[in-house]
């Protein structure tokens, strides 16, 4: 790989050596604690690159491949060869320079991938992970990760996060999330049972609203215990003014007790639950993250097929800067707005975003997100961060990724961002001198300060 | 006109020759099969230029040229000085570079044209237009084209299609469309009308629902044994819902009765139509094109005085992403999903646009189209489409255009990808090695696929 | 600062030459003409800097500046060191160049503003202010500002414009603009208190939709007699539908009556209100603006304390393009649509603007707008209006601003459109003769021709 890959220029390569070999603190991702506990070697670059990786599977369905070597019957090999085939002519694609770059930092593989060169990446790449027991832990500790936040349930029980933090032989530090899906999505099937779980976790029966907020705010207190920072949520529907304590605690009970709950309902008790939310992470200095604009699993076929998380989500364009503001505003009126940074999906609606986040404190855009993750979105995002917010007030970069090697994506926007910064100085449009510091804020400082880093 | 034109560097125009002299296949256009029978000599420069051209008209009109200089009575001539006067400072559209194109192909004009070139140019060119009695068929033929496909009402005899391919002093390829606007169209004055028209061109007599997809059937496979591939539609509503057989039925028999069809009624029809048209193009192996995100007509004394077409349409925004990703899916569940090509005329709807044809097997988003016909606007599609799907598997270009000298529009997008692949390549973020073959893709060989070029 | 700030290349610095000299004609901003009349000298940067201006504010909130020294009662100087701070890594706002530029066009001052220059430059500044006693009229003189269109109430007196027209010793133009939102806001507390002050005003006692008319036409002439030449409308919502007279008859007596007035009807009698306006505009050759998707106050919290104008207001996403392109035709088809320029807080929403634009004569998409007046932004708006609509035809930049320091902005634009214009003549895209009369026409021409120059 090109020592200058997304370097423009010499300065750019000079300002980007004083921030390569900082840590990775990944404050937001879906690893599976689990796997990182067990941590069990892989058994190919199939399995390790193409196991739970629906970027890929996106990709190879684009060009053409049949399902079987998507997520279906076919073996690693011949699914690898398929992702081969696929790679090789997709320029500008984020996968393109991501498989560059995991070729390049974990085997030492210079060759771009294709299906000429297939057979012998897969023997060298598989040489090396059976030769050095590649695994999850070894691939973070590689990739110099001090810190994973994993996206969890309140339900959780958190157990794989003890057995990690019990462990003295794994220094990198890897806390639970607080995710709010399922106890926000009233509408869904088997509701009541996931509350009797939730219940049953927090030790509390809930039975209203009123016992629900009690077992929010114990399973909180427990995630905190455990390192928790930060919660998140990624629902496609997004509130619609804010139902009082009343009307939701009628809606939820009614959920709980299996009706039918209409759209207005749903939204009004999302804006209820999203303020009391807002003001307990407040309490906790926890930091809300909201995800907005997704549409999930818009493909039934493939839904039924292969399930959630199969590369049928896709951006949505229907949540209305005016709901947004008036969310920000009630928990802002309350006292209740806690650290905020908003992710939108739609590459549309960010600059909205910006100026969103910029009437509130402590409201902020985050980084470029799924879709959007790649070299002229990301700089997208810095830019209209840096013209209608502050660029230094940005809380940094996160993978949000299922896949353990994907810390290359921390490399990745490293290397933009020094790009960008590099171009602006050589230009006469930022001062020299400011850009080492502003990099580092941008590709370290600023997470740590955001996780609280005073403990790594 | 200088050869390095859209071209960065010398890498660009080296990979840029592998490419430009391709034959052109021209999938989407909007050419008259009777005045390629017919062959008449252009008159004049004006006449060839200006007759038709309402991207034309909208630059004059906003240089202040009045009407009589733009649709009315003024002469060719005038209206051609009319025109120099507002190319002259038109920089940045893409009429400027296809003006300068054009009069470089046909004419050997290398001068920009303004006021004070404008009585040179008109003389030298109508020279050379009445030397060698300039035709549509000799425009067609220089430009290399090596297929045409038109766009044809299902009620069309395809009379001049078929005079066309039985004239074998005409190499080019010139088939049909099916563009059902008009059989969709419920609300529209005359609509009976118009299925009297379809019921005799099918020789069935429609009275309901079912006798109008018999019908729709029949004329499908007319068009197809007339080598038809494309269908197409570019009514402003879009979809809402599906409506069932009877209720889309009872809709279909009220309008064709005169009834008052409220907006509700023919969204949930239009819904019907397009699944059922979906499943009877898979079955043919025709590929759907939706035309999205357009507003016609919008300018009332401009349609009363010029009629359709004459520059008063316009950029819509009012497609919910929600909307085209149910139609997807209501097809897909079915089977009833062709290769389909999406269209917007709105470019901030670009990026859902291409994550939603990530999420269907076959779906892919289209060339840039009309008002992002540009330099910027076609990189940006190519740029979105390499990011979000996969850039081999881009359909490739196509003029929309109902002007015979629009040819220059596949040379203008040949120099912007050649510029976009080899600008990778030389940042290192592309392997050299694959330029060539992607280029070759995205310049003909995909289109050539689509239409199932065997037989070219 | 450095001369080629902004300039790519020599090509730029030479063309930029040709205009940077040109005076400044600021067709819309917010100056209060009291202070301009009374020009008093200002008492210290952080005064001149700070006291009005929102920008600045959101910027310093943004980098965890508390509100104190934002817009609470810290001084001047500890107000100036925390900008001072803030704006130091502010690397790609707006603010960053202008900060820049005014040091050094206003103070000679070239050093960067960090917390470690703060100290000297606060020192020099104050020297320079004191010593030349800087006053508003001397910076606007400095500038090279010919005219001013300030934004003002119908029922304003426009007594501190009758004064500084009088003063012949102040060479620039001052003139009004007619700002239409306090008429129309039918919602407002107190509406009936502000057409009291318009019957006043006007010497109409204003009782129905009819008088209203009255007194409006009266205000308008009475603004033209003073060189008043553009209408002004900057509130969130938007028509929907035109109202017929007796329904928004109906509407307005309701309203002055204090009664409740819904969405529905309040949009329909905008719908009636900007029918009638634009006609009276065309009549007297006035240019309306439109400045769209706003949403103002967004933080309760903030506008409780500070008031409007503090910096918390937002891009809004909620104008439907059918709405505007309905409103556009109903004044269009009634031969009422002035010379009009649209502006769009969004920048999703700038192509569909310009493609609106372009479907109806004498309407223009204007400069790039508040959060969208930066490089990027403006560079964008320009590329948009050259693709989609005419370069040459683009109205010209304005500073919108609060602050008399803020011409730079003028330079700022300047160096944009030379840098624009330069690349595309460097890249053979444009030709080389035309751009100096292009980059006149967009800096200063345009302009003088839209106010009607030939007074100057």
């Amino acid at each position: 790989m090109d020592k200058f890959l997304l370097l423009e220029s010499d300065a750019s390569l000079t300002l980007y050596e004083t921030v390569k070999e900082l840590p990775i603190l990944d404050y937001h991702c879906h690893l599976d604690p689990k796997e990182i506990y067990e941590d069990r070697p892989f058994e190919n670059l199939g399995a390790m690159w193409l196991h739970h990786d629906h970027y890929k599977w996106r990709l190879m369905r684009a060009a053409g491949v049949l399902e079987d070597l998507v997520t279906g019957s076919g073996g690693d090999q011949a699914k690898f060869d398929a992702y081969a085939g696929a790679i090789a002519l997709a320029a500008g694609n984020p996968l393109y320079h991501w498989t560059a770059m995991e070729l390049s930092q974990f085997f030492g593989i210079e060759q771009p991938l294709n299906a000429d060169t297939a057979p012998s990446i897969w023997q060298r790449a598989n040489e090396i992970i059976r030769a050095q027991a590649l695994s999850p832990r070894k691939l973070i500790e590689r990739s110099r990760v001090q810190y994973i936040a994993t996206t969890d349930d309140p339900a959780d029980s958190l157990v794989y996060h003890d057995k990690i933090r019990q462990d003295a032989s794994f220094a990198c530090q890897v806390v639970p999330s607080f995710r709010t899906d399922r106890v926000l999505s009233i509408q869904a099937e088997g509701y009541a049972d996931y509350i009797a779980k939730l219940s049953a976790a927090a030790d509390i029966d809930i039975k209203n609203l009123s016992t629900l907020k009690d077992a929010l705010c114990r399973r909180m207190d427990f995630f905190v215990d455990r390192g928790c920072r930060f919660s998140d949520i990624g629902i496609p529907a997004f509130p619609e003014g804010v139902l009082n304590n009343q009307a939701a605690g009628a809606v939820f009970e009614r959920a709980l007790a299996g009706k039918y709950i209409g759209e207005d309902e749903y939204r009004g008790f999302l804006g209820h639950m999203y303020v009391f939310l807002g003001g307990e992470y407040k309490k906790r200095e926890m930091v809300m993250q909201l995800h907005m604009a997704v549409r999930r699993n818009t493909n039934t076929r493939l839904y039924e097929r292969v399930g959630a998380d199969a590369g049928g989500d896709c951006m949505d364009d229907s949540i209305p800067m005016g709901s947004l503001l008036l969310l920000l505003d009630a928990m802002a009126k309350e006292d209740s707005l806690p650290k905020s940074i908003l992710y939108a999906l739609n590459p549309a609606m960010i600059p909205a975003l910006c100026a969103a986040a910029g009437s509130f404190s402590d409201v902020r855009c985050g980084a470029a997100w799924w879709f959007c993750d790649h070299k002229r979105g990301i700089r997208e995002v810095l830019e209209t961060v840096a013209e209608i917010g502050h660029l230094a007030a940005f809380p940094g970069m996160l993978t949000d990724s299922r896949s353990f090697l994907s810390y290359a994506r921390h490399d990745y926007f490293r290397r933009i961002v020094c790009s960008l910064l590099a171009g602006w100085v050589e230009k006469g449009e930022f001062d020299k001198g400011a850009a080492p510091l502003l990099a580092r804020k941008l590709c370290y400082d600023n997470t740590k300060e955001l996780i609280g880093g005073g403990e790594l």
